[in-house]
């Protein structure tokens, strides 16, 4: 639903003019001019003692988003606490994934639940049997779980989406992924440690993002508020050894002395796609204005560490089989049907770590 | 996204023999084929001893599940906590709603923080004047606000789907909807409260619907746990005064004596469509199975219980004024535009009472 959040808040910032050079911004001004309206034109056929009244109520309303927010603040809070109990099973599950634990056979147990599921997989398993015998004659023992975090990189769209080649080897020393709670008397925010056993590619051990949050209702637009949203991130320096960096390219330039018409070959370093731009993210700052594709780049940012921190992070291993992907993809279907915002159901949302 | 949860619920209930009648439910049991399959096909191209490792991690991640279902007994807790400190601003609208109280001026004092808003305001305000110095002129002074919840049920989409005219005059004696928690030891649900003054259509004072939920991972399927869930509605007897009730009609029907040849007119009490069904909702039993038109009805129902809930209740007045549909209409916009589950911004859903 929000993910459009931040671009109404950016939207917010942009004055009159460039907004009618923006489409989008148009579009959000237009919307603002209808619910004007439209609130207008309801409030102003009441009559004048009725008219008070109701500005009464939206005084109540304003107080109920301010109480709305230390709701939102006990949830975070909450979440810390569970943090610490989901931490366990997620120190296992790094454990196996590296290698370094090799899980007991009662604990590696599995059995689908639906008969018929397991029938239809039978069919799959024999023709798979072939397959798997010759990987076993290999007999190359794999160590832990190869590959887990980059298989889960290349299933996710929106991460396949940042993911080049040159990544994936990098990718392959990925551990673990963590998020970490802030603190209770800190400013609320979280972040996402991305920890990569010792490498060819750079120093750092863990590679971190910051993602802030704001909880507060807007005192210029307090009806609009939703609970806590990401309103600024920060990524880290990352040491690469000599000539491994892959967020850079160097290109060779042929460059013509303007007096004497010589020409020379210059090298340049120029900006690479790469998944490790996520740890430098655009900087938000309140003296400039982002143009359109800034706003649009960030707000997928925001996105992608909130996918982190409410899906990948808690459930990794269903996005490694596949599990959690045909769930996201049947919601996705479905939120196409839906009739407006109701849901029956709870959304994870910002409610699991 | 998760309105057709119940849906997804519903349908493992049913029998293959007939999902395979049921074009909505055949597709649920493809897209559980193409899940198996997709599942099966990364599984078994594993080496077995990886096999082995990738399901102790979905051993554990039904221990997270089970984790989780805590967590959302926990924030059910935090919600009665908060519908506490709600409830004297509920209590405070409803008296002002009603006219027991006379708000102050300084409760009544709002202006509108977006200048530029004011300004377009202003316009539409002057070529309303006219309008309200007649009704002002008219001066029948009306109690408190008339029509309020009415007004609601006529603007938000959902409830006046089910809004039919003999309803108004009914809902104008609306007073007040409550949203009451379950309490700590008991099963979870909530009840909405519907609160009427004396009237001539029925003697109640109080229409209830319970919602019963679900917070638990079903042993079947824990990987679908996404936290509470509408399962089951309970409605109430409403004692409609003689001839006063809009959910049955009375037919004329010609009736043939077969020997004799002769007509007579019999009359016959029919459903009638009305908003006041909602309190004599479909009954769910385990022995018998809903139809597609009833399994659908059903939906809706939690739909619209859950909306009560999450919406209506905690922010009446936007729905009132308008302010709040502009909202769900945009974020229904948006939806469109999101890719996957993730969301930056934290949705009210159930956490908001």
């Amino acid at each position: 639903n929000n993910n459009n959040k931040i671009n109404s808040d950016m939207k917010q910032a942009l004055t009159i003019d460039q907004a009618m050079q923006n489409p989008q911004a148009l579009a959000a001004l237009q919307d603002k001019i209808d619910n004007v309206s439209h609130s207008a034109s309801i409030m102003d056929s009441l009559p004048k003692s009725v008219k008070r009244r109701v500005n009464a109520l939206k005084n109540l309303q304003v107080n109920s988003t301010h109480i709305e927010a230390k709701f939102y603040k006990e949830v975070h809070e909450l979440e810390r606490k569970y943090s610490a109990l989901y931490q366990p099973l997620f120190d296992k599950r790094r454990n196996i994934v590296s290698g370094e634990v090799e899980p007991t056979d009662e604990e590696c147990e599995w059995q689908s639940d639906h008969e018929d599921e397991a029938a239809l997989a039978e069919d799959l398993k024999k023709k798979a049997a072939i397959e798997e015998k010759t990987e076993d004659a290999n007999e190359e023992k794999p160590k832990g779980i190869p590959e887990f975090w980059l298989t889960i990189f290349r299933s996710v769209d929106m991460l396949s989406d940042m993911l080049q080649e040159h990544d994936e080897p990098i990718l392959k020393h990925l551990q673990d992924i963590k998020v970490i709670f802030s603190g209770p008397d800190q400013p609320m925010s979280f972040t996402l440690e991305f920890h990569f056993e010792p490498n060819e590619y750079f120093t750092n051990t863990v590679l971190t993002k910051v993602y802030k949050m704001k909880s507060e209702p807007d005192a210029e637009d307090p009806f609009s508020f939703e609970g806590p949203e990401i309103i600024d991130c920060e990524g880290c320096e990352i040491d690469w050894h000599k000539g491994k960096d892959v967020t850079v390219k160097t290109i060779k330039k042929k460059q013509k002395h303007k007096g004497r018409g010589t020409a020379r070959v210059i090298t340049k370093q120029v900006p690479n796609d790469s998944f490790f731009n996520f740890f430098n993210p655009i900087k938000v700052s309140p003296d400039k204005e982002l143009d359109e594709d800034s706003e649009y780049t960030l707000a997928t940012d925001f996105e992608i560490g909130h996918f982190f921190r409410e899906r990948i992070i808690p459930r990794a291993v269903l996005y490694f089989t596949g599990e959690a992907l045909e769930d996201d993809e049947n919601e996705e279907d479905e939120d196409d049907e839906e009739e407006g915002d109701s849901k029956v159901s709870v959304d994870l949302d910002h409610y699991l770590n």
